[in-house]
């Protein structure tokens, strides 16, 4: 076996140093920029339940669950034992397995709008597929999203994502803010952005494009909007306006499907033609899915003699990830959903006290078993009231720092998306933490909003 | 723990039970078109270095690997106990990790072009994000790619992945065609189709978007154009291009990484810009990568004050996928692989004297451990001339269940993707079943052939 010469990691060094050799070979030494940090990301060795150790041997609590995508913490025993199984027994075949068949079953018995489902390898990709799907579906070429809502990194749904009030325009007519430099103009012209939750503005845009919409797509707890639920009037309003003009009303759920037993869309009278999914469904294995009626999702039937939306992938529905999500989603049972929503419920009205102890402007919004902690007097109801400026983007990572210090892990963005692995025990400490970090930032805070 | 009421699978079913219960969950009971059969696909129950044994306890070697990405075949048993270590202490964290560090650095040494990489959880985001990135750097719109070529499900990358005489058009302007319905026209715009492998036809056509051309992309060995490599000439001239034009040339490498140490790049004297990779990456796992210049690749580092490439992704370099990736590719170290080769090579050559002991028109393609098998007289050298018609198509269908029966498995177009699992052994097997399959359909080959 050949050993490089250079760069090879040793133990027992420093997480600066590997930082330093990971800037030698990544860019910016990080593959994700949701988990870099300054000066350097932290470096995880293990992690058990709630809790990620690193490399110093220092635990912390994980609110953040790899962004969402954990809903039974780490390593939990059940998930971990059938993976073992698994991975003993091969973990990806040219050739189909009950692992997809069983795990297919378990989604589409559990939620009403899913008659047949598609695996694909991340949620990105199943966006992607879904918004393939629209247009194959209806003939028509463009897409209606919100704006600030994040959909993974297809180019199309990336369209004003991160707009800014330097470039996002009339709230009548936002414009579509390219994300990634060099987005063809081809792209942005087959975009169109209207306002979250904002009704009488958003069916005014896409009346302007009501013959060329395949799809609106809803997160219907956008995480970066600010993890603000669309209104049941909003979404009643968009699935009659797509009924109206040929158009698909289609869900992004990679992150939401966690709210309830039968995800986000169990809130909602009307239901989306296509959901996506990600995340909790993989059992923290790589994954993706897109699921709807049995007519839409005919276009992917490859018996079909005019097969419409041709699709494969290497690793889609690999027996490992369609075990460990199974595993995953059985626990995740309508009892377990309640029960870890109630925890978060009781974990928001802790720190809502503790916001009142402190005597600071700040507020919570969310759904679930997910809330975001804005720097604000009153919960943002669009991306516009949401976004956070430089400044008090300062001050949100001086609080996430602090919790850091006191081993506790937020999401970048300050978001806690729990888990069924952690307790009452570790609610309070998270409260406890953020009392003494709202006091830390308010100061800081208060000069702000003066 | 609550259990579904219906659907729910029992054991000893048939493949045909399965297959009626699947039909009821997924669209065409199947999760990969590639690997549906009819009547129904092959379910895997387990497997084990070059075999893999169907529910009914039948055993058949594997010369398909999970589409080319297993390269040392299933469960090997250092990727096994390297990934169990890993799963008991956790599948992915909002941290970073060491695994990836040491991954990146393992292909940093091995690859001269690859200054930095970044990982990704597919090879069509690999792809996908190589796109991005070359449109970034270069601030133009188009791509240009080969007619046929296969480069994941990007929706700019499948025009003309699978053209036909009925749409192709004239060789010397293929025609952008859509593989998805409902593609939008923008997307078609931006896309510019050559001829592969045709030098003059190429550059002319280049020529004509030499403004606007972001990046070529080139698979060196093409797998659905017929497993052909792309010449020494070809490329270097591409590459020239691409210099004096301001654009790039990037390398589709998801599958033909595994032909040299290098990658396919390492017959080249000219190097790829930009290399996107996966498959066997990630030792089995969901992967993808893209490397290149420490130059180009600074677009995706976060530290940068105008981030022009911002990416991120829940499962990217999730500590599984880069150990077992690690593993895999320690092992498949310079001697691995040209013995890999060298077996490849043998097995090419006792196929070649089947074909001339059956005495039938048919003749073998490929590269370092893949090639694929043509029912036609001379080898093919460009997409046109390797399409197959489907008179032909149903007789390479019947040859692949021929060898089925034989309990071999190839793809589902006719190609071998070795791995080290094998041996002398199979090969012999591979080549006799060949013979008797070659036999079998050497009256109706020679029908067509008239």
């Amino acid at each position: 076996m050949e050993t490089s010469n250079s760069k090879t990691l040793s133990s027992g060094m420093t997480e600066e140093e590997i930082y330093a050799q990971a800037c030698e070979v990544l860019p910016g030494g990080t593959s994700r920029n949701t988990v870099f940090r300054k000066p350097h990301p932290n470096y995880a060795a293990s992690a058990s339940g709630c809790y990620i150790t690193d490399i110093y041997g220092v635990s912390r609590i994980d609110f953040a669950n790899n962004m969402a995508s954990l809903i039974h913490g780490h390593a939990h025993p059940a998930i971990v034992e059938a993976v073992i199984d698994q991975v003993k027994n091969g973990t990806a075949y040219t050739s189909a397995t009950l692992a997809e068949v069983r795990l297919a079953q378990l989604l589409c018995d559990r939620v009403p709008s899913f008659d047949k489902i598609r695996f694909v390898n991340s949620g990105t990709e199943a966006v992607m597929a879904m918004i393939k799907a629209a247009r194959a579906y209806t003939g028509k070429p463009k897409i209606a999203k919100a704006e600030g809502a994040y959909h993974g990194s297809y180019d199309f749904v990336e369209v004003s994502q991160l707009s800014n009030p330097a470039n996002w325009g009339d709230i009548n007519s936002p414009e579509n803010v390219p994300l990634v430099s060099g987005t063809p103009r081809g792209v942005l012209n087959d975009v169109v952005v209207f306002p979250f939750n904002d009704l009488e503005r958003t069916l005014a845009i896409l009346d302007r494009y009501a013959d060329e919409i395949a799809c609106i797509i809803i997160d219907p707890v956008p995480h970066r909007v600010g993890l603000i639920r669309a209104n049941n009037e909003y979404i009643a309003a968009l699935h009659n306006w797509s009924r109206k003009n040929g158009s698909l009303l289609v869900f992004d759920e990679v992150i939401s499907f966690r709210t309830n037993y039968q995800g986000a869309q169990e809130n909602y009278q009307v239901k989306p033609d296509i959901t996506a999914m990600g995340k909790i469904i993989g059992g923290g294995f790589p994954v993706g899915a897109i699921a709807g009626s049995s007519e839409i999702m005919k276009l992917l039937d490859p018996r079909e003699p005019n097969l419409r939306f041709p699709l494969s992938g290497t690793f889609s529905a690999n027996p490992v990830s369609m075990t460990a999500g199974r595993v995953a989603m059985e626990l995740f049972d309508r009892e377990a959903v309640q029960n870890l929503n109630a925890l978060t419920q009781l974990a928001i009205n802790q720190i809502e006290q503790a916001i009142k102890i402190a005597d600071v402007p700040v507020t919570l919004t969310g759904s679930g078993s997910m809330f975001k902690i804005h720097l604000k007097e009153k919960p943002p109801v669009s991306y516009r009231e949401a976004y956070e400026s430089k400044e008090f983007n300062t001050l949100t990572n001086l609080l996430i720092n602090h919790l850091y210090n006191q081993n506790i892990i937020l999401t970048n963005n300050c978001s806690c998306m729990f888990s069924t692995a952690l307790g009452q025990k570790e609610a309070d400490m998270l409260a406890d933490a953020l009392l003494s970090g709202f006091r830390l930032i308010k100061p800081e805070l208060e000069k702000l909003h003066k």
